[in-house]
């Protein structure tokens, strides 16, 4: 068995068209019901602050499948290691055998997560979308907004952060990398007040976006909220969005925003593949296309172990030039 | 991190006191409820006739935790590859870091399991049984006698396998080697009718054992059923024998034998670990402990994550010689 260190993968896997397809396919896979996911495996060790998720899913005529786990101890800051971290082991789909093991510190993830987020504002946001709202100023909002230029012609940021002084500098230092136009500010309410896509990357505990602050047009992700205790969205931009869509149903409501609803919802429960598998262009398809532009859209993800089996086959056909 | 391979485990972990008392240590763990097990994770390949299953288990105080990949592909002896297969990755419990890939292709899942048995005939067999029964005549049983003469004085061994020449091999092998009467049998009954205590590790799908094959004072130790598909007792094995304990009930339920019942069971499920951490020696506390010699008593054991995890910790710590 061969081991690829993060250095070795981040030179093959990055944010490209090629890495979007892969996991575009994979979500259409899903919704056509041609992928194997069981339920995440998941465990707490609270005495560690600790916790850790394993991840996978086989998707049907693919010769690999990995293994993901993803460990996350919230005290490692103060040992001076990141708290999350992660590794994914390939095996082959026909022999079970394993073939690689990817220790990519969690790379591979963050990649793949971006990437989803790309993948639903393709399906779900407004096709002239330029302007884009970040809640969240740590290293996923930044690759959220990457990803987003392979599907969208992004041309301003505006950014919000708990911690102020993060948003400004990542406001800074974003400006600089990309050569876009890039904001920070004091309040949700302003930060998403010209928003055509908003994208929540938080680890936070309480809702942060209310339907009120959102306006009329915009297309919403929140990949914050991946386990039970976090949330981003009140429960009103759940029942008063047009169009609510998730990666997982089952997944939303462990992890992700359907489990804050106090009863079942009342609307139309989405998922990203089944969208995709069905060709559904949800504004499109309004009665009245042009009430469809004013459409506010929520895509709620958690991540999927197919996203992982599907990035790790792309790193190890690159890794091994196959 | 460091890998290792099987040669290299192989070298450190075995059959012996050390394994045998870290297991019983787990078990009774678990029953102290310092343990956390989280479901077992499984997968089905279904076009390459695989599974695989992920279990982890983190037990409090203990430095490390293991995850363990068990894949299983049985189309695999036609291409001249083992079925089984696996690899446990070993983590900090401390910092979620990757310590070590126990890359032992399933060598550390036979030990752990091996010992289950021997912990299950210490607490639950007669102290002075002397025969064994063995049904089937793979690796795992012959693992399981190893690892029963470690806390019984076993002197004849009677085996029964579906297929009379392995049964035959086996009992050659097995009297050479060990230096035990080892007889081969063509009927169930009649290798059971002297046992002291009949194991049996076959990946039977219908069940071998009935209640009336077994004598009194019996115990058995059924290691077979790991999955849902597979069984070895009858039903009235477990309703009709005195005591009935299992690994873990959760998982006997869906992998093991409870799953057979058609009702809910009338009688005391008992966990193996609940009787460790309790002191509990159910023949006994009988009313009459010269009744309790006469009592059937059956351990149901589908492998468990906190076996994992403490094998694994043992390996490395022999390896890295902590």
């Amino acid at each position: 068995m061969q081991i690829y260190t993060r250095e070795q993968i981040e030179q093959v896997v990055g944010l490209d068209d090629t890495a979007l397809g892969v996991i575009r396919d994979a979500f259409t896979a899903l919704g056509r019901g041609e992928v194997v996911q069981p339920p995440i495996l998941s465990m707490a060790l609270e005495e560690a602050n600790g916790e850790v998720d394993v991840k996978t899913a086989h998707i049907r005529g693919l010769k690999h499948f990995a293994i993901k786990v993803s460990p996350g101890f919230f005290n490692n800051p103060a040992r001076g290691l990141p708290s999350l971290n992660g590794l994914m082991v390939v095996f082959s789909a026909e022999t079970g055998v394993a073939e690689a093991l990817l220790n990519d510190g969690g790379y591979l993830t963050a990649i793949r997560t971006a990437l989803a987020g790309a993948v639903a504002a393709e399906c779900l946001s407004r096709p002239d979308s330029k302007r884009v709202a970040l809640i969240g100023a740590g290293e996923q909002a930044g690759l959220q907004l990457e990803a987003l230029r392979l599907v969208r012609d992004i041309e301003s940021v505006d950014v919000w952060a708990r911690d102020k002084e993060r948003a400004e500098h990542f406001a800074r230092e974003t400006e600089e990398r990309l050569g876009l136009t890039v904001r920070s500010h004091d309040s949700l309410h302003a930060v998403c007040e010209n928003a055509d896509i908003i994208v929540t990357a938080t680890p936070s505990r309480s809702p942060l976006l209310e339907l009120s602050m959102l306006p009329a047009g915009v297309h919403v992700t929140a990949m914050g909220s991946d386990s039970p205790e976090k949330r981003e969205l009140d429960s009103d931009v759940l029942t008063g969005c047009n169009h609510f869509v998730c990666d997982s149903r089952s997944q939303s409501e462990i992890n992700g925003e359907l489990k804050g609803l106090e009863e079942a919802p009342s609307f139309e429960v989405h998922e990203l593949g089944a969208l995709l598998a069905a060709g559904h262009r949800l504004r499109e398809q309004a009665n009245d296309e042009e009430d469809g532009q004013q459409f506010i859209t929520v895509a709620d993800l958690t991540g999927t172990g197919v996203q992982d089996t599907a990035i790790a086959s792309l790193a190890l056909a690159r890794l091994t030039h196959q």
